[in-house]
């Protein structure tokens, strides 16, 4: 990318949950926004939205190439077979685009960035790099500093995963059926095919013929190719909890050699993006609630694996709309422009 | 125990959310109780409990010996220290005490007791059968039957935990703070230390130095000592979630060799007290509000772990109160009058 003091830049996606968390880091990260141009379906075409001072509109996604004329950057966070149709024209207009959707995260030719772990990989861009689902990216925060090391074999995980992570419709959702369960009323299903409310289910993506449903594949192969590690033996169970925001994972790390839970919270505690939360005697470890609106992963419940050598277990929260989709989009962002010439 | 047409029984811990599910469960299934004696602490005296078409008053246990004279049989689920000092007293007065607290689940004079699993251990008791962890119970209905046929190395265990298991009062905090949280006004803690509406956190039991809870610790022990497996390696994470009431459980599990999906699901379609719920195609598997009120354990995700050879993985849900508690009380109840001679 062209050194600029400014840069245009676009946000695809605007009125869903990541995409109003990405206006809202721009503004707070003070990134050198110059043209910031918001496109959105057609049902929030003329609706605004306020960046620092000024009142933007939102302009429909109409898949013309002059629609990104003249913009360097783009945001991207709509649904994936949107992000198919329209990345390969704003490219084509010169821009770089950065893709929360899965729709090129396992493109060979599209480098799949968490700036913590793999920045390097912004440099063999083609125009688009993708950010990886959000399960994995706060996984890996803390898995991959540990693995630097002391070489993970194995990762055994399961998820408890927000509402946010389905966008907000299904954070409304959970608020509504909460309400309705409350006052002994018949609940309504919109979003999710099971209650949430007072429930939890199967991560709601489609499950495949090996039993295993797609946020879990997407684990499993986007954390493979993050580190650069074909062979990692992952196998995840991926739950849907009824929180509104921020995700938590239990995790059984396997080593090649022994790893001292001292030494791993020495490693976390230098690791950039981590914070730890692992007061025993006060029982307080990484909580949702806590995750919420933090920049950070939190770690706790760091302790040795009782069941084998060479293992710790972990419990981690982590904000997804953030570190999780919009922070880590937006960091990859920010590699760009300090990168560029 | 001496074989008679009915049994004289006392509940102690009637008020709690186990005790309400015994009186309930007692009448479900017909148990043969003459007299059915009610014991709750000086707070719950004198108030009064439906069973059937009678009304029976609570008395207040008082640590008499004489309380439990011409009592055949003692279903318990007070606290942990009311047990260790009431048990010897009703064994004394020659009462068989099935105790579902922690108190003696580990002595080894006690046999620890799923009758699906172990029923063969009541045999050798000496006048106290304890009644597992409920987190261990659920686990083990799923795992004793594939352990059988191709013997389990190692578990990896993350539980979604309900308030239920911390009794009744536990569950009016979720409800109120869901109320508070919802309209926005704060939250009350009196039960949990940290917020459960719309929140998770590590299972409140105390941390022990290892840095394993002792919700944790129990599962591990208590396992080992019911399938009779000393060196049974087995790791879990323990979550308390915002679910009123049922367990729900991801599983990891190494067998000694290969045991296919298909071969586990014929093993556990057989296996009494289990039900497969594993609708792929329709997303359908075990959540908390279908197996609320169910005596089954639900088991679905039944899948090959993809992380290593010979495992499988899986997600059960199973109401703690009732086959978690009070249901495997009474069953452990049922087989010593039908072994009474």
């Amino acid at each position: 990318m062209k050194k600029k003091s400014k840069y245009n830049v676009a946000v695809v996606g605007v009125r869903g949950a990541v995409g109003g968390e990405m206006i809202k880091i721009l503004s707070e990260r003070r990134f050198p926004a110059d043209e910031l141009r918001l496109f959105g379906s057609a049902r929030s075409k003329g609706e605004t939205v306020s960046f620092g001072t000024s009142t933007l509109a939102i302009r429909e996604l109409e898949f013309r190439a002059d629609e990104f004329q003249g913009i360097d950057l783009v945001l991207s966070s709509p649904g994936s077979s949107v992000s198919k149709r329209f990345v390969p024209q704003a490219v084509n207009a010169g821009a770089i685009v950065i893709d929360n959707t899965s729709a090129f995260r396992m493109d060979p030719s599209v480098p799949l960035v968490v700036p913590e772990i793999n920045s390097e990989d912004i440099g063999w861009h083609r125009g688009v790099i993708s950010n990886p689902n959000c399960s994995a990216i706060m996984m890996l925060m803390v898995v991959a500093p540990l693995h630097r090391e002391c070489t993970v074999r194995r990762i055994v995980c399961a998820t408890y995963q927000s509402t946010s992570g389905a966008g907000l419709r299904a954070m409304r959702e959970l608020e509504a059926q909460s309400r309705d369960v409350l006052a002994s009323k018949p609940i309504k299903k919109e979003v999710f095919p099971h209650q949430i409310a007072f429930n939890l289910f199967s991560h709601n993506s489609p499950v495949l013929t090996n039993g295993y449903n797609e946020e879990e594949i997407k684990m499993i192969q986007e954390s493979r190719k993050i580190l650069h590690e074909d062979g990692l033996s992952i196998v995840t169970t991926c739950v849907r909890v009824p929180v509104f925001r921020a995700h938590s994972e239990a995790l059984v790390l396997e080593f090649e050699k022994n790893l001292s839970p001292e030494n791993a919270r020495k490693i976390l505690a230098r690791a950039p993006g981590v914070k730890i939360v692992d007061d025993r005697e006060k029982n307080y470890f990484p909580m949702p609630v806590e995750s919420t609106g933090q920049d950070d992963v939190l770690v706790g419940r760091i302790r040795e694996d009782l069941s084998r050598p060479n293992g710790l277990a972990l419990f981690i929260s982590c904000d997804q709309l953030r570190k999780g989709a919009a922070l880590n989009a937006i960091q990859i962002a920010e590699h760009l422009i300090h990168k560029s010439t």
